[in-house]
């Protein structure tokens, strides 16, 4: 049975538009041109394929609604020129535009600090793989807290494929699958043995990478903890104590670049550039997305007198950033591994003494609207509500 | 010899800045902490690589200059603790920022319409395999114009890694490389023989396609021409004719999505959905990135008194992009190919008649940064100074 939220009470037209009440007494309204715009009928097509024989130049703006009748568990409505177009009453209620819907369906990211460290976010990669509940529970703490432990990463490059596969398509990046060890020629800082402040993975790319999966090969006996902060919380540490260098950072194009000399396992040499900000608001202006990795800031292009202004945001963000009250530190053993947002968290690690063997992590990464269309294809079939969320973009706002 | 623009006349320090006067008379002042932070000495380290030996919470704010004097082609400064750095004159010139030289280092796109026919940009893929500054002359047209017609494409799937390679970097998508031709059952509108509207692939991602490669292996005996818009010649007459429709779909964000059953050459079911603006400006307020395909437009989720204000602006949107007036239709041979930004430019085709054997295609895709990285590392041999131009970041912003 239908719970109240997606049971039709009645439906009616008012001022042209379509209004429905629903069981548990919301009302919905909607405008005839989105409705006829909508129908996904077999000769409308749907906008999941892309084969659609409706366009806009058809639809008149002023079209109205000729009936509408409540139908088994939906909505059918009648056009002046005799087309019908029927709409599940699940569907017209997760796609309800009044201020109270559009407001439940936004993603609530849970911001946090150092004092998570003893309740962080941890799933098992085999329970996920067994059972598709447990594995939606690890994507959507992915999504919530922007990371999420893994137990029972595997030890080996081998099934490196299996963690991938945990977040989704793999994203062929410049690096490939990249395994961090010391080496003699250093053109990646993460082949040092030296502790890396917090950063985020790729900022210089136009997209960064959006979700990491990192797992520990052979951890360090002496160090190399790796650390963690909330991007999020930083930056609404920085906007409630400097405001204007928040607004600053919001909106200032920043260089990053990345020099490769093609000694990657890809071999092609590359010079990435990106001129973006460090804090991207979406369009409510909600935080969804950070980028900055403090060690790749090429010379600032901003007018003369903004210079010095943002210099001094970009001091403050970092005294934020690498505070300990925002660092999360994982002495994460071997076998155990990492799913996190790049464009939300920054990663770093402490120093550890070189010993033989080395030292090994992995790091793979997978596209955040690959990760989002994992977590979508689990919520079809276990919480379809859930699956018409507004997520959070990341960088792309 | 150095040219003006390159030679240093004179250094100064004139309240605090560094001030450096030019053989072309121009003038370019560098504050103190800007200098230091961009000192790349060996102790320092460059954001090139990222390994980086400076900190902002090294350099104070109010630091200042001890002393600078021209050395060779370049100009030394002295700190008061001593550190010595060096920078190159050119390096500087580069990288001044002082409104000219800002403005200067911005490109700027040639915007065009169907009167653009007789004279499109071509290049030749044999040329550019041979000649560097052949392959750089074309990369610099698909920057400026959005696309470039190459001569010589390979017909068969085999060498398309030629034309890939032209651009850069093969970005692997959930397509992979697609020979789009007639199908049985379709689930991709490019499969069929009917017209298609001028679109933008994979306005669904959140980063979508940046540089198409196309090749044609077999034209169509009957129609299946290629159709080009440019996007952003199609904003200027939106901006133009209904400033405030143009508004809306700069800050709107608009849902496009894709359900893809998985029968594509990866195999693997995805579900994409993507929620931005159709027109991005950059930090200046400029057009940088389009982003539309009207079959895929998804249910608006805007507040209730906009939907009709949006639709509208679309529907004009739609009336500009679609018009014979902006509309290049190209008809490709076999063996001729496009490069094109996919984040500027809109492209169809007319119908077609089936036949055997079919109308066969084939595209694949570069990312932006990865065909701007190919066209800085050709600039640093052949036009340096070129390769510190501000490039537009297409949909990144």
């Amino acid at each position: 049975m239908l719970s109240a939220r997606h049971s039709i009470r009645s439906v009616a037209i008012e001022n042209g538009l379509l209004v429905l009440t629903w069981e548990d007494s919301h009302e919905s309204r909607f405008h005839p041109i989105w409705l006829r715009h909508q129908c996904w009928c077999p000769d409308c097509g749907t906008p999941e394929t892309g084969v659609r024989g409706i366009r806009l130049h058809h639809i008149d703006e002023g079209i109205s609604i000729e009936s509408a009748v409540v139908e088994g568990n939906g909505v059918q409505v009648t056009w002046p020129d005799g087309h019908r177009s029927e709409y599940a009453a699940r569907w017209l209620r997760n796609h309800c535009y009044s201020d109270a819907e559009r407001a439940r369906r936004q993603v609530q990211p849970v911001l946090w600090d150092r004092t998570l460290s003893s309740d962080i976010p941890v799933g098992s990669l085999i329970e996920a793989e067994a059972d598709p509940a447990a594995r939606l529970k690890i994507l959507e703490m992915v999504r919530d807290y922007g990371f999420c432990k893994i137990v029972d990463a595997p030890a080996n490059r081998e099934e490196s494929q299996r963690m991938i596969r945990l977040a989704g398509a793999q994203r062929q990046t410049h690096f490939g699958t990249y395994t961090l060890k010391k080496k003699t020629t250093v053109t990646n800082v993460g082949d040092t043995t030296g502790p890396l402040d917090p950063h985020v993975d790729e900022p210089y790319r136009y997209a960064a990478i959006g979700i990491t999966v990192f797992q520990v090969l052979r951890p360090s006996s002496n160090g190399g903890a790796s650390t963690l902060v909330d991007g999020f919380e930083a930056a609404r540490h920085l906007k409630e104590q400097w405001p204007e260098d928040f607004e600053l950072l919001c909106k200032t194009p920043i260089t990053c670049q990345r020099f490769d000399p093609g000694d990657n396992s890809h071999g092609n040499m590359r010079w990435y550039k990106s001129r973006l900000p460090v804090i991207r608001l979406d369009d409510r202006g909600k935080v969804c997305g950070v980028r900055m990795n403090e060690r790749q800031i090429s010379p600032l292009d901003v007018p003369a007198d903004q210079v010095v202004p943002v210099y001094r945001a970009l001091k403050r963000l970092f005294e934020i950033l690498y505070s300990e009250d925002l660092r999360l530190t994982l002495n994460l053993k071997a076998g155990e591994g990492l799913l996190f947002d790049n464009q939300r968290l920054l990663h770093g690690r402490t120093g550890f003494t070189p010993e033989t063997p080395p030292r090994a992590v992995l790091t793979s990464s997978v596209d955040l609207d690959d990760f989002h269309s994992s977590m979508r294809l689990l919520q079809r079939d276990l919480d379809p509500d859930a699956m018409h969320l507004e997520l959070q973009q990341g960088m792309a706002g």
